[in-house]
């Protein structure tokens, strides 16, 4: 075993582990975002990741319903990826001084997070119509539809930082 | 310090940082993409994780073309994000031996790969316009490009294996 705390034979284990692994991934962000608002210098770009927070909090709302649906008490399994994400924006960041730089690190990382939750969203949906769990599609496409969201108001909001300061 | 070899000082450093991130990435990449291989089940993902590595040969010359570009020499930074996400996935397709449920579970993890790899891309062609770097563009382009086309194939071939063992 290793990082896993339980074996995958079946979809629903292995289906179940993901869930887990992004619930885990879920808390991990709330915990970071607050140090990503206050290190931010744009007031758009500490309101963005202000309300990602909020969001976030309904992401993890949302995972507890689907525990629910299994029967099965909400619980992290460690998730590497995301401890890499996150260990990596937040040694970047304290390594920059420059307020344009920083904020510019700042959104590549939240866009690397984004890019990670896309991902395990978008597996889980096509996943729950492989284990025949079509109650729980409505509650992840509600998050991968925010994420998405969010990942697009990141990239315009980069290009303009990028326009405006090439003035 | 930490995991960074030198201070970013300018937006010049945090490129040429990111640089060395995505090309240890795509190096790392290069060394699991055999195991992936040998242990895919299907055919068809077998012969997609093979393409997969020849792209990702071609990815890694634009690379080095990149960075000849700022006259530095090809070096790779370690990049806790990809380590995370693939020791995850090596961790995971260990402990799984259902052939379908092995199949599903790299396809995810190829996908959290091309995930990873489409951000750092994005970013790094939105930063070169920041830096003045336009003939970074095209180089960086051809490959975000040949990532999401790879993004979507797995994408369009998890659906057909759902819809396939559900019949």
């Amino acid at each position: 075993m290793g990082f896993f705390t339980s074996p995958i034979k079946t979809f629903e284990d292995l289906y179940l582990h993901t869930v887990r692994d992004i619930y885990y991934a879920e808390n991990r962000i709330l915990k970071s975002l607050p140090t990503m608002i206050e290190k931010a210098h744009d007031p758009q770009l500490k309101q963005a990741f202000q309300q990602h927070l909020s969001e976030t909090q309904g992401q993890v709302e949302r995972l507890k319903e689907i525990f629910a649906h299994f029967g099965e008490e909400p619980e992290g399994e460690t998730c590497p990826s995301i401890d890499g994400i996150i260990d990596e924006a937040e040694e970047l960041i304290s390594d920059v001084d420059d307020p344009n730089v920083l904020d510019a690190a700042l959104l590549a990382a939240a866009q690397a997070v984004e890019h990670y939750e896309i991902t395990r969203y978008g597996t889980l949906i096509a996943w729950a119509k492989q284990i025949n769990r079509p109650e729980c599609i409505p509650l992840l496409q509600q998050t991968l539809d925010e994420e998405y969201a969010t990942d697009k108001k990141l990239t315009q909001f980069s290009e303009q930082r990028i326009n405006r300061l090439a003035e």
